[in-house]
This record gives C-alpha cells, sequence and structure tokens, in this order.
C-alpha cells in the first residue's frame, strides 16, 4: 500500500462536541428546554434535511441553511419565539462548538508529518469560523459545498482526493462514525475510527462496528497521532 | 461601507517570490540555461496557457499541468533533456515558492483580526503545499479550481464571496497586480494593492496604475497589517 498522505476529518462528534456545546447554549440564553433533548432533536434533523437535498426535493441548501430550517421547526413546536437576531445567532451555535479535549493538541501534531484537512458536510464559512473559534490549525478545510454532495455520497470522498491531488488509497479519512468510514473506504480512501461515547450525551447511542473493520482505531487525536508516528 | 471581514490575496508575486525562487533553483539543479530569463520565460506562458483553457482550445487544466507543458517547451526549445522524475521535481518549485520577508509575520497579524485566505489561480494542493513549506498561515485555502474559471474571471472573486457567505463589498482582494484588482473590484470587492518591484527581478517590469485606484496602497503584508488596524 502506498502510504498515506493526508488525514481528512469529519468534523461535528470527531473533532467538536456539538452535544455538550449546544446543552451550555441553551443553558446560557436561557431557552426554555431541556437542552439534552433540544440538542439531539437539531441533530436529528440533519440526516433527513440532507436526504431532501440529496432527492431533489430541496435545491442545495448548506447546512446554515438546514440547520436554520430545522431550529424554525424546533422552535415552533415548543411555542417558542425568537426574534430575527436572536434565532440567527442560536443557529451560530454551530460555528462555535468547542473542540474535544484531545483534538488541538492532535491535530498540531498531525500536521508536522501529515496534510490536515477537514471534510464535513458543514459548509465552508462554518468551518472556517470554527476553526479560528477553537484555533483548530487545519492545512486546508474541504466541505461538501465544495462538490454540491453530503457525505455520504462518493463525490465529496473523491473530490477530496482530486483536490488534494493524492490516490484516494494516499488519504485516510477520519471519523467518529462507522457509516462514514465505510463511504469513504468503499472509495479506496483508508480509515481511521475515533469512538466517542460522549458523542449524543452520558449514555447516548452509537453506530455498531466490527473489530477489524478499519484501518486505525484510536482513542482521540492525540492517540492517532502517537499510532502514526507523529 | 460595511466593514471588511475577509482578506483574499493573490499568491505569485504577492505573497511568494517566484521569480528569486526559480533563479535559485535552476541554479541549485544546475540547470544549463540564465535563471533569470529561464524563470521570466516559465510565467510569460501563464497567462496564454490559462487562455487556453478559458477559450475551451484546452480542457480544464489546473496549474500544475499548464505549468508542466510550459516546462516541456521551454526546455525542449533550449535542447534540455531531463529524466521524468527530474522534470517532475523541477515543476514542483511552484510549491517551494520562498515568501517575501513581510510576508508570514504580516499575515500572522491579520489573522488575528480578519480571515485570511489564498484566492489564487495555483490550485488547491499546490497552494497546500506552498503553505507548509513557507509557514504561511491561512485560514482556508481558496482556488480558482474550485470554480473552474481562472481569475480574473468574476466567477473567481464571486465564488469566494459565495463559500465565505459574505456580500463581496466585506471582503478585500490583496495583490501586486492591478489588473487582478481591478477585475475584483468589477465584482464589488474592496482591494489592497502591494506592489512588488523586485517580482519580475532588478528592472522588471510592473502594470501601471493610477494613485488613488486603490482602497489601500501597502509596502508588504506587514504594512498592510498596521493600516488595518492589527
Amino acid at each position: 500500500m502506498p502510504p498515506v498522505r493526508a488525514l481528512t476529518f469529519d468534523i461535528f462528534g470527531t473533532v467538536v462536541d456539538w452535544y455538550g456545546s449546544i446543552v451550555a447554549e441553551v443553558a446560557r440564553i436561557g431557552l426554555p428546554v431541556d437542552g439534552g433533548e433540544f440538542a439531539l432533536a437539531w441533530r436529528a434533523g440533519y440526516q433527513p434535511a440532507m436526504q431532501e437535498v440529496r432527492s431533489g426535493a430541496l435545491p442545495w441548501t448548506n447546512i446554515d441553511g438546514l440547520h436554520r430550517r430545522i431550529l424554525d421547526r424546533l422552535l415552533t413546536a415548543r411555542g417558542i419565539t425568537l426574534s430575527e437576531s436572536a434565532a440567527t445567532d442560536l443557529n451560530l451555535v454551530w460555528h462555535r462548538l468547542t473542540p474535544w479535549p484531545d483534538s488541538v493538541a492532535g491535530l498540531t501534531r498531525l500536521k508536522s508529518r501529515y496534510t490536515t484537512t477537514t471534510l464535513s458536510n458543514g459548509n465552508l464559512s462554518l468551518l472556517v469560523a470554527m476553526a479560528k473559534h477553537a484555533a483548530l490549525p487545519w492545512d486546508a478545510v474541504l466541505s461538501a459545498e465544495l462538490f454540491g454532495h453530503y457525505k455520504p455520497d462518493p463525490e465529496v470522498y473523491l473530490g477530496a482526493a482530486r483536490l488534494l491531488d493524492l490516490p484516494p488509497q494516499q488519504l485516510m479519512m477520519v471519523a467518529a462514525h462507522p457509516s462514514d468510514l465505510r463511504a469513504a473506504a468503499a472509495c479506496g480512501l483508508r480509515t481511521a475510527y475515533i469512538p466517542r461515547p460522549l458523542e449524543r450525551g452520558p449514555g447516548g447511542a452509537m453506530e455498531a462496528w466490527a473489530e477489524g473493520e478499519f484501518d486505525c482505531v484510536a482513542r482521540g487525536v492525540d492517540d492517532l497521532a502517537a499510532q502514526l508516528g507523529c
């Protein structure tokens, strides 16, 4: 196998803690909801919304736009009215998510030897704002938006390989989600799984996976760096 | 006018010194040519090659590909034969260009207050390699390649505004080339001109421009940072 040259990272749940960040934001602004339930409901709208785009029912809409559609429905269903500026600001919590404690240190180590990029369904402006907020030291910010397709569509993984000018075998997809990694592997990418048992809060559900299914399994980004010799 | 939020940088000649870097590379590998003349000839092939793409005479070809076509012609015209690996490596000198002395310090200062990105005709993989080589601290790497158009086509400037989710008026194009800045201004971007009198070597030609034509004129990236309050 040719050596891995670039690591492409899933973001939501893999590098940053959306659940904990949204729970904290909801508490900060005093939204009258259960923070954990609200975070899970917001995130639960995400796959169906992308499927609406994928099916053509909705024209291309970026994640900021999809997050806002879901948020408006959640607020309406709970009888909550926010001003436009408050709703806009709440929607931008996805730009301000907090990294897992191992993320920045691990990325900094990996960057010394590998090209490190995002490969997220988040829109480019969201990923750039998040990187500035959280000091994530990417070499490049790649987004599904660049390809007009959402993961797990193959266009995203193959598009990243094309832009990085590497065969898929020299990319390693890093994610907390086995489904993302399986789609990447089907395109020829190598895979690193970082289980994040707290992604959906204490006791939250995780996707099933099998021992030996991925090229690496790491406890965090720092552990991945250690396994890859950085 | 709304405040500028993002600075988009031209690269070749504006942030890095292609002329000096190619002269040094030609000397290092002992290519039997006049380094300055060779650098200018290589660069001179660049606009016509992009025009071949723009006209449809050539299908989309990235800058690595265009640089290689030009290089092969230059070597043939001079009766020089290189091995494939030597030609490949020489072509990659464009990934290893040296920044002007003010670039890294200035970008680091600007990044504290603005989103800073490339907006170059160079392909994404070239720009990523250059950033790693030269420690250029971009928030995002944007390339003409993402839009399937080369500057000065408006799709590039407007595509950057779309990806950064900002109106063109909140972007400032930074370049050593008045023609690039005029095309950006025609799309609504603001403009910062950094004259680089040594871009084409000592005594080399520069494009004409008029006092008052651009929003800023700076002596270097560090001076631009000072003018923008960073």
